[in-house]
């Protein structure tokens, strides 16, 4: 097979860990110089390739694409863009066939979560009708952690754990202030959809009595006269409660928590978070004092907390996907296998993208405890793995010392633009 | 000197860093058994004194008194509860000579910001009069900053380097999502009255052009037009605006952003967080994404990412309170005095504590660039080495594994109760 340049594009929301992905990818192919030339990144995304707007990886040094294994975000930029049906716009897969023509682009690296992987069989699927045949493999990526086949998806375990240690940390602060002040403290987590975060919340609580005392998950309709009754016994008995809540959290009739009520001085609905929605409506029925957080980015940034072993898949998927294509492997993606819970043992295996696009993988009921406030012994028993092990960026005069590439951009070959 | 028992306390909102105060107080006395008995502490801070409700820190191992090192919040309890004046109430001052007498308590170490500073001076004064001198030492801490006569306060450093690693992520994160997603990011702090931690958010902008772009302190009212400006012209020039506004952040009229405008569905006043009220101004006026977050007590109790610098100087504080009582000084406080800035170097000094009482130490107006959107190298220079140094916590689980204390009670001894 004749050498060929790389693609290499991160999609979607990004996470503490999708850049150790990029290293995975880029330091694998510069082991393979016989078959793989040049490495481009998409600028943004999938956007990067459409406007012909590459990023030449090896303008950077090996030092510094090791760095990308303790930076968060997405190095070369990412984006929130769809590619449409073949149907709908076969122009944009014509323009990416072109881009990939011009640039002697033989494979197609795509980080992302589901929307990606369908995009990336889309790619797989259509480059041989345009008569350029180019090798597409997905790289897994999404904190949602809702991809399909694979044990967990890189971004995930290190939310996990931001949102672990934090909840643990202001709940030890709350049960000291409790005599006097705070008694109530809630805090907001990302899953609009899914409850995975939201169950990460309640590794802190090791112990029977241990805060998060209530979680409340996007699964579970929000019941006020049970929640308020929870919170109070818990008050009563533990002096203080810890909650944890997701974005999503739904009332009984289908509407956001976070969507009810709340108007600002000109009367528009403010979409406030359901953090002090929650923290508010305790207040108001039981009159404790409160305080609440909100992490939004910080958690799915916190690379200064990430998960070891978060780190190291996110970078095995990375480098699997190199070695599939090489091997010859189209539409596929590497995916996480769980081999034992204790010790975790784990491996890397490939999965088909037609069995991964367009599929989301729920939480399973049995994760969720009877009352639903909080997780079970299973769900713990999947989740702790997740989050071991410390992985320390480096530091410099006191702050994470995080690399910020040259992302020299390769000069374009086309004569036409391309409207995105 | 007769051996007699020490009284120590924590008061006031809780830090990363008080416990290693704690630590500090107790191990040294533990040094110091020929004149020092036994360290009692008490229960919910100085209301453990009142109620005769005291733990007898003896009970607990030297490992475990050591681990107070790495531990947040507060091991002991802590209240917000100010003893009122000597005039207005002197029978809570009565009560507590009454419970130090019976408990033989000759040391009194108070850990807390400036209200404390002021009730640990009243206890100095007034044990005399009342027929029964201790020695009162104060123990600073406060993540305010707002101490005199120290160069920084034991609490500060932690939380500091907590928000500019934080927004660095974020800021991280956003500049992945720019090009078709959030191009705005908001990061709430504490700090209502002074603008020391909003400060602490520009350190993680190093050069020209970094995030944090704009910073919103409690001490510059707040300019609508113009900071609209500010972000619009960022957003175009960066293709992003990270901002950090204090929660104190105030209009013109001097009333709090926090509290204007916003109402639930029921027409009352929603004491939402400062920062939803600016990401939704951009997003009404600019047109522009958003996320926000706020960090609350997540920010304070962040012992898994504390300032080696601050441990330290928690530690030597609780240390030399003990060495100053057992010289005999009363009403006094350990302070930082500063040396050189680069590279840092500090001593303990003693500080009166009625130079210390009363007194609020308020951010020079030449910390805050002439804009009053950023903080200036003099800040900077002043900030800086305050984060320096990690010292993270032992982990188990993936999890920090923080102590919790037996807390053995001690005995009654007095026959009366005490209303608080």
């Amino acid at each position: 097979m004749a050498k060929q340049n790389a693609f290499y594009a991160q999609s979607g929301g990004v996470t503490a860990v999708i850049n150790a992905s990029a290293a995975g990818v880029i330091e694998t192919a510069r082991e393979h110089k016989d078959k793989i030339g040049k490495v481009y990144a998409g600028r943004n995304g999938i956007i990067g390739a459409l406007t012909e707007d590459l990023i030449d990886t090896g303008k950077d040094s090996a030092a510094a694409i090791a760095r990308l294994k303790t930076t968060p975000s997405g190095a070369f930029g990412s984006c929130r863009y769809k590619l449409k049906g073949f149907e709908e716009n076969r122009a944009q897969y014509e323009r990416l066939i072109e881009v990939f023509k011009a640039h002697n682009i033989g494979y197609f690296f795509y980080n992302g979560g589901g929307d990606s992987a369908d995009t990336c069989l889309k790619v797989s699927q259509i480059s041989g009708k345009l008569g350029y045949p180019i090798t597409a493999v997905h790289v897994p990526k999404t904190v949602d952690n809702d991809l399909p086949i694979t044990d967990t998806c890189p971004g995930f375990g290190s939310v996990a754990k931001y949102v672990a240690t934090s909840i643990r940390e202001a709940a030890f602060d709350v049960a000291s202030m409790a005599k006097t002040s705070t008694k109530v403290f809630v805090l907001e987590v990302m899953g609009r959809h899914a409850g995975w975060i939201t169950a990460a919340c309640g590794l802190a609580a090791e112990q029977e009595g241990d805060a998060p005392h209530i979680l409340l998950f996007p699964e579970v309709p929000f019941d006020e006269a049970k929640f308020l009754a929870k919170v109070e016994k818990t008050v009563l008995e533990q002096g203080y409660c810890v909650i944890g809540v997701s974005e999503g959290l739904r009332n009984a009739d289908g509407t956001f928590l976070a969507e009810s009520g709340l108007k600002d001085a000109f009367g528009h609905a403010q979409l406030g978070g359901v953090a002090p929605v929650i923290a508010n409506l305790v207040k108001d029925k039981l009159k404790y004092k409160y305080h609440w957080a909100v992490a939004d980015y910080l958690q799915r940034a916190a690379r200064h907390i990430a998960s070891k072993t978060d780190v190291a898949q996110a970078y095995a998927v990375g480098k699997a996907a190199v070695e599939f294509a090489l091997q010859g492997h189209n539409a596929v993606m590497p995916a996480i296998k769980r081999l034992s819970d204790k010790p975790y043992k784990w491996k890397i295996e490939m999965a088909k993208l037609e069995d991964v696009a367009n599929k989301e993988k729920f939480m399973p009921r049995n994760f969720i405890r009877a009352d639903g406030f909080h997780i079970t012994a299973k769900c713990r028993a999947y989740l702790s793995p997740l989050i071991a092990g410390e992985d320390y960026p480096p530091f410099k005069n006191g702050m994470p010392d995080y690399v910020v590439l040259k992302n020299v951009a390769v000069a374009k070959k086309l004569k036409t633009d391309f409207k995105i």
